[in-house]
């Protein structure tokens, strides 16, 4: 058995998210379905570096999968590519070690999360960004983004009803751009790992934040209360991409 | 009656095009729907710029109705915009004279041709620009743009079975540009009207051009000879957009 990882990106519009689940089309199963035909029936098993939900992009999802036959990288890509759904595309292919796997081995992540500003609502984002129509004190959102760097328990960003124990994540960065048309700003979120829904819920903290229902410095009190109650809404799932996953340097 | 002037932006991806059709979701039908609603369940004729094909998009169609009360624009402009369905932004609605005319007063019209050039596609324009895999010298396409100006009689770039007698017309842009990310070709087209197709065809002669299979020179010729088959395959409806509708200074 040969071990590939593969860099994939996805328009998350038309999946029920990433994981393979018994009703609805997912990103595993498509792409399972593609390594199955490939390889002349046989089943072949696919894991990801994390799911993402129903309606959420993928610029840099990372996958691997075993293979029984060496083939080069590229012709791995091609065939990948254009046999799986439009959809999704293949950006990469790589053989790895034996003992490479994309969830366990993961370092750090990348989040974009993008909001459309622009009045009126542009159709052609509807499905590739969250909309926000109310008044939005950008200042005030960059005042609040250093807050959330560091080492934290970040339970008050974590959507109740998980089942993950340690809610103690560090993030290296956050940032917020704004196009060139000031039509919509992007959040970028770099850590060592994520809790469920937690992007969302600090873009809809963050966006609470510009709107003034919540002081420019309460990030640090909303942390330290270790309540979801006390953090944002959840902001919509298609503004949210998995932009990068990166792998410690000798895998 | 109250004549007002309307500027929409669509994604025509979900339409039959724009005019209304017996089979098929189009633009015309929804925006008359909603027209209908507001008041009170009479109809309302609506008349746009000229058609857009299906899948063909737009930023800037323009269209006018008579509707019996004067509303202030703005509120007008509201309750359609909210009214209509996601894929249908309303831009702006303007109270004009009651000899406007959507369609017999033109007097220039922009579109854009989208094309995307990198490898593998990306998933999230497979709707918003049509897909160019194959080499493309674009040296070659901008020597070629300028030989499109001016007034030209441009059967060769007219889809075939079109009932319109009269195929001069006036082209005073023809442009490409590149996006920052080198993924991205955008043409600009200006002039005072285009025949069926006429833009997709050009684009489609002008990648055969880029592509070596034509001479860079060969626009003049092919305008020459008043045949279609001169010219290059009509590109795809999706990296089509009707940009921007002008009208008369006294309109």
């Amino acid at each position: 058995m040969v071990r590939y990882k593969a860099i994939i990106a996805y328009d998350g519009t038309n999946f029920h998210g990433f994981q393979r689940q018994p009703n609805g089309r997912t990103v595993q199963e498509e792409i399972e379905k593609t390594l199955q035909k490939m390889n002349n029936g046989q089943a072949v098993q696919l894991f990801g570096s994390g799911r993402t939900d129903a309606g959420v992009h993928a610029l840099g999802q990372v996958i691997h999968f075993d293979f029984p036959q060496k083939r080069p990288e590229e012709r791995m890509r091609f065939a990948l590519d254009t046999q799986t759904p439009e959809d999704i595309a293949v950006r990469s292919v790589e053989i790895v070690p034996e003992d490479f796997h994309a969830r366990y081995d993961v370092h750090e992540k990348t989040y974009y999360f993008k909001v459309q500003i622009q009045k009126p609502r542009s159709p052609f984002r509807r499905f590739y960004a969250a909309y926000y129509p109310y008044p939005l004190d950008l200042e005030k959102v960059k005042q609040a983004l250093p807050d959330l760097l560091g080492t934290h328990d970040f339970t008050s960003f974590c959507a109740t009803g998980s089942s993950i124990e340690d809610k103690v994540r560090t993030i290296y960065q956050a940032d917020m751009e704004v196009n060139a048309e000031g039509s919509e700003i992007t959040f970028i979120f770099r850590g060592n790992g994520f809790l469920y829904k937690m992007i969302r819920i600090l873009v809809g903290t963050l966006l609470k934040i510009g709107n003034g229902r919540l002081a420019a410095d309460s990030i640090p009190e909303i942390i330290a209360k270790k309540d979801r109650n006390a953090a944002g809404p959840t902001a919509h799932p298609e503004g949210l991409y998995l932009a990068e996953v990166k792998y410690k340097k000798t895998k």
